[in-house]
């Protein structure tokens, strides 16, 4: 007798998020398809059923839906430094496309989706660190407030049709297949320049504290976000602890046993000078809890550095052919 | 010497409360001019400067703004009944438009916004009865979430470009020039039936519970919250007090010194049971409180309909050749 394996899809399967989710996915024995932008890394996926398409492309997006149960939304065409360049693209690009997405998953029989949102814009300046779920949402950023204008969307569509639903409003998320493309992911940048001996530009005075979390513990967490069956349904997920940039430095330096040239730069205006999340609601309702210590998460990204140096080179020397996907 | 008057433009002032917002801004001496669809009370509007568009016309409004200190944001092309219906069209139309708004509005040099939100939508189903501006704000129709999308980009164009803003929460306001169009408007639409000797339907059992408020305590709120120069920026406008569709019906019969003929209906899925707002913060920081209780709110409103018996007749007869703003 065959155990019929639970079926999902990863939207934005081929970014750096959907990459890791994908294959523990299918490490923990998932029927697992990814939609998307082929991303830097195809070969990290050749065991997936891989669906390349757009996320505004609804025939495309209908299709990748087809027979899943659980659909992960991973998809963000910017990021939050530069998405008040452009707010309009920011509605048509992220806004419009996850209403479309809802609709189409309502009708594919979709049964939950699982929302990446952004626990480290959703709040902006928030009075209460680390902060909690509860506290007001005041993104100070297009991107955050896109984030937050689609969980409220999710929660129209349970309320009217039925469509059950997680929402995980992940910190700052470090680890393997984060390259630094569009100034996204700090401990990315840091190691790419490191490991080729150029300098690292740091804004601001290296004392903005961020939640970092390694990659392993938000894929187990959108794993169990996706059959959870609790009363909450939006989640903070992060160490819980917060490290200033400094101790990224640091660290990397220690696992790399080297001392970094650095070039201090100027602050910037969208970084909140100190952002780590409440984690409570997700160790108690979920039973989820970070695994990876800061430190042991920055060594096993070094590793997969060191291990994949050549795919690693040929990804960052690619003409950004896609668009980014977290 | 000639003093220099305060100069305003009010978006929507074709529309219920932007009729009575321009007549009440030219009383208090401000010059005033108006934008929108013309309206179904086009004479009520003659000593203002009328500037016919569609708010998404980025032309019309840049004209619009020109020489404008101070911009009233009144328009909304749906209400919330019908929002749920048609989502994209909800970020097409109001989203979108906003966006441009604030863009328009900064190059300009408008020195403040006044938006008008939605304290009805704006929370959902409050927990917290009456229901402060610090609650959660999980709105459960489509037009609740624009409210709150378009008060969070209000909000970075004050951070990113120094635009002012304030923004104005209001439950149910009614009075004058507020006809039964759109299913909005319960005290317009049971007066208009009660007046033409019509049942009234009501959905529900008539327990529901709202805040209704004055219109002309609302053009006073907004006058203010125009020059207000206080620390916060968003504030609920009510009566404070809640009265249920039951207390409608009881003070419009004693008004009118009839008995209504009334069709009780179903609930409908977007009535939250009850909604009122805490008006501390109006009245701590803008000084502002309702003058008009409900019962003589509903005299002077049936004042208005039988003094305009002709003009309402026409108004209601005319086919809708304009988009709704309240």
């Amino acid at each position: 007798m065959q155990l019929l394996r639970r079926s999902c899809v990863v939207l934005g399967g081929g970014g750096f998020l959907g990459i890791n989710l994908c294959r523990h996915l299918s490490a923990s024995g998932y029927s697992v398809r990814a939609f998307g932008h082929q991303g830097l890394f195809p070969t990290a996926l050749t065991n997936i059923d891989f669906r390349p398409g757009d996320f505004s492309d609804r025939t495309a997006v209908a299709n990748a839906l087809q027979g899943s149960e659980i659909a992960f939304h991973l998809v963000h065409s910017s990021v939050p430094y530069s998405s008040n360049l452009d707010i309009a693209a920011e509605i048509r690009e992220n806004l419009i496309p996850s209403l479309a997405f809802l609709d189409l998953a309502c009708s594919a029989g979709v049964k939950r989706v699982v929302f990446l949102s952004s626990g480290g814009t959703i709040y902006g300046r928030s009075k209460q660190i680390p902060t909690p779920e509860t506290a007001p949402t005041d993104p100070i950023t297009a991107y955050g407030i896109s984030k937050l204008a689609i969980e409220k969307y999710i929660a129209l569509y349970q309320l009217n049709y039925g469509l059950e639903y997680r929402i995980l409003r992940v910190a700052n998320p470090f680890g393997a297949y984060q390259i630094p493309i569009k100034r996204q992911g700090l401990i990315a940048e840091i190691i790419s320049r490191a490991m080729n001996s150029e300098a690292v530009n740091i804004w601001g005075d290296g004392t903005v504290v961020r939640d970092f979390v390694f990659v392993d513990d938000v894929s187990t967490a959108l794993e169990i976000a996706a059959v959870d069956s609790g009363d909450e349904r939006i989640f903070n997920i992060g160490s819980g602890v917060g490290h200033s940039v400094r101790d990224v430095l640091r660290a990397i330096e220690n696992s790399l046993r080297l001392k970094l040239n650095i070039i201090w730069k100027g602050e910037r205006a969208v970084d909140v000078p100190i952002s780590t999340l409440s984690i409570r609601r997700a160790q108690e309702m979920l039973g989820w809890s970070p695994k990876t210590s800061f430190e042991s998460g920055i060594e096993q990204t070094i590793s997969w550095w060191r291990d994949n140096a050549k795919i690693i080179k040929h990804a960052m020397s690619t003409p950004a052919r896609m668009k980014t996907e977290r």
